[in-house]
């Protein structure tokens, strides 16, 4: 798909082809990261009562593709319920929702107008805002979470993909 | 500074203004982990055989103003050398330095040419790439590492500042 290899160079300017093919990039360092989490720890561990790995993972999956069909769709189901939609009981069926919302998202994007970025709209019917910036956070908070789990897996003595391995 | 408040809208494109912005808040919060980490914590604890505080919070500094400055001077130090420039022991004198960076930031970056964010340069004469591309890395590695010092604080009993909160 030419939407995702071909960067629009703007002066002064982050296209978003690049902001997507950046958040491709880091989708594939959170995928390499739920390979490394170890199946049996990941409905369970948690370090200083935080979430566990697959509750952690379950935010990330309800604020990516449902991020932005709604975005596309300009329809919201709220969050709570768009998150109970996510079940997977072992890691395997991690990967594949993973997989499935990457494709979601790459099918999406061209389908975002470039002015709609810069729309206000409420993310999930909640949260008000221009829709570059809900779209950053749900990137920004891909990489906080992704983060922790960094912590998480160094603490269980496994360590994590490369930080600048987009690949 | 007007740079700092407008927010320049180009359809299907981030602008630099709002990339600025968007850092700014995140250094925000970054500081705001810093004033609620203890300060007897800061150089000795670690999860997992991970860096201590300090050493994470040296290379966000060492990737930020000095990052913009090379972008904008065209000249580089080499990274261990600008790191090794950082010298903090307590933790005073790091939300100064934090402050001072951010000031070095603010002030650097509308000299920062609109071309110049697509030209590729090689970072601290180190890291070739597009500029835009080493100052989202800059910015994600900030994300990243700050992350992992809220699983530090939550580790320690104590309860980070909101991600979501950029004031």
């Amino acid at each position: 798909m030419s939407t995702l290899t071909k960067e629009t160079e703007v002066a002064g300017s982050i296209s978003t082809d690049i902001l997507l093919k950046q958040w491709l990039g880091h989708r594939n360092v959170t995928r390499k990261v739920i390979e490394a989490f170890p199946e049996d720890k990941m409905f369970s561990y948690s370090i200083g009562g935080m979430r566990t790995f697959a509750e952690l993972m379950k935010e990330l999956l309800t604020l990516g593709a449902p991020g932005i069909r709604g975005v596309v769709e300009k329809t919201w189901s709220p969050y709570q319920e768009t998150e109970s939609g996510f079940s997977f009981s072992t890691k395997n069926e991690l990967l594949e929702l993973w997989d499935k919302s990457t494709e979601e998202i790459k099918l999406l994007w061209p389908q975002i107008s470039p002015e709609r970025f810069h729309e206000t709209d409420k993310y999930f019917g909640q949260w008000e805002g221009r829709i570059y910036w809900s779209i950053l956070y749900a990137i920004d908070n891909e990489i906080h979470h992704r983060a922790q789990a960094y912590v998480y897996l160094r603490s269980l003595g496994i360590e994590p993909p490369a930080f600048w391995d987009r690949s």
